[in-house]
């Protein structure tokens, strides 16, 4: 069985209330956390651990490891749009620029756009992301082939004669890659958005999730015209639409966004089933607002974080994602004590893994867990001198940081190496994609 | 002469009012831009130029050369303090962390901080940075020997025995280092705040000023907490206060922050001489809310970017800030189209040579210039496809992805490696004196 030590590592556990940091060696055996230990006890007892044969040593002198990020909401094919639309209104960049480019795509362009996405996020320490695309088919094999672990919907929209084709599109989903890649891939059921799912259609897509025992992806309430377009509606907010059909109360649910809360809203997430999905950087350059992060917590709702995809928030790196995150409700409340270190960094671990239902899986470095791991360089000057290590993760660390990654127990970066796929060939075949979906 | 010879470029010169890029080759001798030129003509011409012999040719193949980006607000040696305090209320942070800490340095401590900040700067693409502190002749040290650029001035407070002392280290300052380091250092005169320099006092500051035809950098309305003072002390606003003492009239003036100002403060900084530095990043993070960058752009006055110490930034990586300053307008106004990827792009070179009054020499990338130059390598995920360079630079780039930097027509880092120092002892030098000056 592949054996991994990773020796003389400082190890951010993310397991505790407050910070945990143990010094020491890290062993894996398959895909599994085995066990953390002393650096010479570790050494002394290899023989006991079943770790002296075929094992690959890692050393881990001078780094930092922590559990892998988890990227909850992405559209990780929209890669192939990164730069393509930026400085545009909301309702110009879809109309006039990313429908069109869209209507273009295949799958195998999904695909070339989902490997560029997985080589910038294994580049910055994600190791699990959250997706809603279409041809999911190719997003699954770009899970596949990258090593990544996602949680993948196809997107399901009501506006149009193909709602019957995407509600099928789920269940090859579920058929074809649910539990697949050694476990890595689950499957989720993804109602776009309130407003583009009428009441009869997101029950037959909640009865479906049930059929499924699915989690259920869904964008809500992102920006100030779609809740006003609520109202005009129904009458009520894209959170009370979504309570009144039941959805809270039956399913687990990732919300991606959740800007626009009223405190009404955020008194019927209390108690949610899930968790949302907090997109910062893609709400800021799209002039959406700041979600209310701080009173969603104070209710117990688990907040997690996201890049949206790359076609708004230009980059996937989630430590832009973590500052951003941290600095909002910071300059929102007028309160630099509010949102800390520590707990943004837990919004990027494990409540990602709660938002997911993964949380008995990954987030945490704890034995019997899913070796989901990331190795950060802290030998550069913005990492010096190292005060308080949470602070420099939080506030000081980017993607470029990341040394070596290790998900579901293999190395699939190494030394700043992708050692899953061709870098060259990656970026090539996307450029190549883009140049045939983007209009000149 | 030194010559170099910058081959296969797409250089952003920066230079003009909409995105320029050329494709070509830059030719170097001493500190100056000799010529832009298409790469075949050049190579014809090595002769004319006089580039053919003592030449070093860097190959710029899939890069961006674009001007070093300029940092109009930072406090170096506070680097030493980089993620010792954060999280923390303002006053907090002040009186219980940074004073205490800043009564232990010396000047071996900020000369091992003003390294560390100057490693970072150059790692992360900066070429040029204005600094107010104590210890300066350390600081001015640290800018000769990282090769840097700099404006540099000593912080004067009146608020306790010590102005006197603080007066004469300015005068110190331009007689031993005003127009040394082959000119690349400025001393301005640095008057710290309204809330901390009296009237009589900042009359004496700005006739010390005059005396020495120098530029005038000082912080401006970065609290709330401030400006109430000003009215409660002055029964005006800080902008008021300076106006009405004359300094906007008479002195090329660098104002820190500017963040909460009122309608009346805005129309009083109309037709500013010098300009402002908008430090986003450590806003955000102390709390202390958004500057109007646009109002004051509407206005014409000149909008630079700065970091702030990393004491409240945590890092010194402008590519940061260029990201948050882009966000922040956007968001503040629900406008995405809000502050282009271009015109932040400005703000991060020839705009903070403006505020600097140093346009002439630096900001664009022009025959005549100085050489402050960097080379971005784009073979990254996070920068591809290439749809549109400047929002992939402005919204994607971060400081990992600068390759070479050329301050002054000398390479101060080649291939990520910083060749004006030894970058493992200024590191470990840093970590030293943070050990001596941070009380346990």
């Amino acid at each position: 069985m592949n054996q991994i030590l990773i020796k003389n590592a400082r190890i951010l556990t993310m397991a505790t209330e407050t910070p945990q940091i143990l010094e020491g060696d890290i062993c894996i055996e398959g895909s599994l956390i085995q066990a953390i230990r002393p650096s010479d006890s570790m050494v002394a007892e290899n023989q006991a651990l079943d770790c002296s044969d075929a094992v690959t040593v890692i050393d881990a002198t001078g780094m930092i490891v922590m559990p892998g990020l988890i990227n909850c909401h992405n559209h990780a094919a929209m890669a192939l749009f990164r730069g393509y639309s930026d400085d545009l209104r909301l309702m110009e960049w879809l109309s006039e620029k990313i429908w069109p480019a869209e209507e273009r795509l295949d799958g195998d362009a999904v695909y070339a756009g989902a490997m560029l996405a997985a080589a910038e996020m294994i580049k910055s320490g994600t190791t699990t992301f959250a997706d809603m695309y279409f041809y999911m088919d190719d997003v699954a094999r770009a899970v596949c082939d990258s090593g990544m672990r996602a949680s993948l919907c196809q997107g399901l929209l009501f506006i149009d004669n193909q709602a019957e084709r995407r509600m099928e599109a789920t269940r090859r989903l579920f058929d074809n890659w649910h539990g697949q890649a050694d476990g890595r891939i689950t499957a989720m059921v993804g109602p776009h958005a309130p407003y583009t799912c009428p009441p009869d259609k997101l029950q037959a897509v909640m009865a479906l999730a049930k059929e499924l025992q699915a989690a259920v992806h869904i964008h809500l309430s992102e920006t100030v015209e779609e809740v006003d377009q609520m109202f005009d509606r129904y009458g009520k907010s894209p959170v009370r639409y979504l309570a009144d059909l039941g959805l809270f109360a039956e399913h687990h649910v990732l919300l991606a966004h959740a800007v626009n809360l009223s405190r009404d809203d955020i008194h019927l997430l209390k108690g949610l089933r899930g968790g949302i999905s907090h997109n910062p950087v893609s709400n800021l350059k799209l002039g959406c607002g700041v979600a209310p992060v701080l009173e969603l917590g104070d209710k117990g709702v688990t907040v997690a974080l996201g890049t949206d995809g790359a076609g708004s928030a230009t980059t996937l790196d989630l430590f832009e994602t973590i500052k951003a995150a941290a600095w909002l409700q910071k300059n929102r409340t007028g309160d630099p004590t509010a949102l800390t270190a520590y707990q943004v960094l837990r919004m990027a671990t494990i409540e990602g893994a709660r938002a997911l239902g993964l949380d008995h899986q990954i987030g945490t470095i704890e034995p019997g867990k899913r070796a989901d791991l990331i190795l950060i360089d802290m030998n550069k000057p913005h990492l010096f001198p190292q005060n308080d290590l949470c602070a420099l993760l939080a506030y000081g660390a980017n993607g470029a940081d990341v040394d070596t990654v290790l998900i579901d127990g293999k190395v699939v970066m190494g030394n700043r190496r992708l050692l899953t796929m061709d870098e060259k060939d990656v970026l090539d075949e996307a450029a190549a994609a883009a140049r045939r979906v983007i209009p000149l």
